[in-house]
């Protein structure tokens, strides 16, 4: 069966809105041929620009609205006060069957406020996760909460890696995912009380995943599970030190190799090997985070993105409407309640 | 004044011991002509050892002892059983007033609890915290807690900073540090409870160093301030997952360079590049964690270090003892208990 595939896409979120929007949905639309785009925000800017791609322009329809959220709204000022803002606009469009997925380069905390607001959780899931594709040594490994929960209880972790397990078996294409729980050590008896817990769920029998204990930090560059499971506090602060630790190794290497002149030169004939290293660690490939547990497909883009980076986030949407995620997740936590209904009453029937 | 420079050894611990501790201290040896050393573990395989050494042999002691902590152990079954145990019996020589400074590859946890017990905290701090040195674009910053605290609240994380802020002091030699707290954003809304009233507590006047409020993961590549605070737990995760995006890293660039003829060459001839990074984000430079807080100076190195990484973990300990490191922290952390207690009086006759 082909799916529809309309993607509303934030014209105005972002620092460098709405050009990088309409840039990342121009290379979208090569890749994905079928797509439509569906774009909010200001027709004065957004109809010149759509001008000089007609191709794009040709699957594509402004609504045009003069209201945005900026960049440090907070959260419960951009709910309140912007119903008509271009973010609330698109997100609009996935809860009224519009769209398929929605892509904001935006405010975070807005975008996640709206999302939950209009869309809802999906049947089963208590709060929506963060998550994200990084690089090891071995391939993609998904890594969630990145943020949206500053505080999780054990539920939501054993959640989170439902929703992750989920995540990667439609966009990685792994049939049994492996999912680890971040923690100080590998033992049992590290940690605190919340991931003592989480721990004990995620053993339980019958999960869709194959759950692996306990992982460290060092697990993610090795790609020792395909799911990280971890509070939002702890997982943003590790995303941004790992993105700034890429940061400064190049950095680094920049000025191992401008360091002499002998080196400029060997830096000038290793050119195609910086070029490999560039394409493998370029964050703008892995753009795109994904809020999961959502009823509806919600992409969030860096806020500095360019247009190949918007058009990655774009892609992350695209591949999971195309992959029918939300269904799969809504099976899994299905069955997943059906089974443990099933086990306490059992255990009451023992009881007695 | 001219102090005394003891060195006490856990000679036992570590994943190569006693071989590196051996190779460590003659390292350091040269490096810290002054320094004495007293080594706790089996001599009948330290003695052979120091016989290839005389000049390590002239400045050490063995004291024979043939117990000591696995790797495995847990830390009360290490504190309970292992009275004689080379780890044990090292900490004891800085309870003793014998050497000045403690140095161990050991298990973390069990070196710590021993730390704990025997040379309790000083005056005005509840809790110890890990602490190390991190590189940055601008120079090296501290990070604390790195693991002791799975759990803080917001008294623990305001001394963290006074740890962290006489601990960059001494060692680094940055008058008026500037510290920061890790959170997901910089915004005063961001975080949670405890991250919140720390922050208040921080920006209380008086104290030895220039809060700068919320920073964020990727403000330790760039070096944003001198001292990182945070909660055990985060940055445990925080530590590692840098650890394993420098290894990720360096094994890509292998590969970039390792993928062609043409790049291999180009890879040969940037020898001298190549070194000089080596020589910026080599992790043995970096070994030697310091536990801050207790009345004693106490060193864990990495479990897998070799010689030269040991040797830098033992220097980390003999510059805190030539600064007089715990005289500062036991002053600062004095004249700020006073301060708050005068700044409660105060608030009490404004009442009256």
């Amino acid at each position: 069966m082909k799916r529809d595939l309309t993607i509303a896409l934030d014209a105005m979120g972002g620092d460098n809105a709405p050009g990088i929007v309409i840039r990342g949905a121009e290379l979208a639309r090569v890749r994905y041929p079928d797509a439509k785009f569906l774009l909010f925000g200001d027709q004065m800017q957004l109809n010149p620009l759509l001008k000089s791609k007609p191709e794009l322009a040709s699957v594509s329809s402004v609504r045009h609205t003069a209201d945005f959220v900026s960049g440090d709204e907070k959260p419960t000022v951009a709910l309140r006060k912007g119903r008509k803002s271009s973010m609330q606009l698109a997100v609009n469009a996935i809860r009224d069957g519009e769209a398929q997925c929605i892509v904001s380069a935006g405010n975070t905390g807005a975008l996640m406020a709206i999302s939950k607001v209009t869309l809802r959780m999906l049947p089963g899931i208590n709060r929506p996760a963060i998550c994200a594709l990084c690089p090891t040594e071995i391939g993609d490994s998904a890594m969630l909460d990145l943020g949206a929960n500053i505080e999780c209880d054990p539920d939501n972790l054993l959640q989170f890696g439902v929703l992750g397990a989920a995540y990667v078996r439609t966009v990685l294409g792994i049939e049994k995912p492996t999912v680890g729980l971040l923690n100080v050590g590998e033992e049992e008896v590290k940690g605190g009380d919340v991931v003592k817990k989480a721990a004990i769920l995620l053993r339980e029998p019958n999960l869709p995943f194959d759950f692996k204990g306990f992982v460290e930090g060092d697990d993610i560059g090795k790609g020792t599970v395909n799911v990280f499971v971890v509070d939002g506090f702890t997982g943003n602060l590790m995303l941004k030190s790992i993105e700034g630790t890429v940061k400064l190794y190049t950095e680094y290497l920049r000025w191992a190799f401008g360091s002499t002149l002998f080196s400029k030169v060997a830096g000038f004939l290793a050119k195609g090997a910086f070029k490999r290293l560039k394409a493998r660690i370029d964050p703008r490939s892995y753009n795109g985070a994904t809020f999961l547990g959502l009823n509806g497909i919600v992409v969030k883009s860096h806020g500095s993105a360019d247009g190949f980076g918007f058009a990655n986030a774009v892609g992350v949407g695209a591949d999971m409407v195309k992959n029918g995620l939300n269904k799969i997740i809504t099976k899994e936590i299905a069955s997943y309640t059906e089974q443990r209904s099933k086990m306490s009453e059992a255990a009451k029937t023992d009881v007695l």
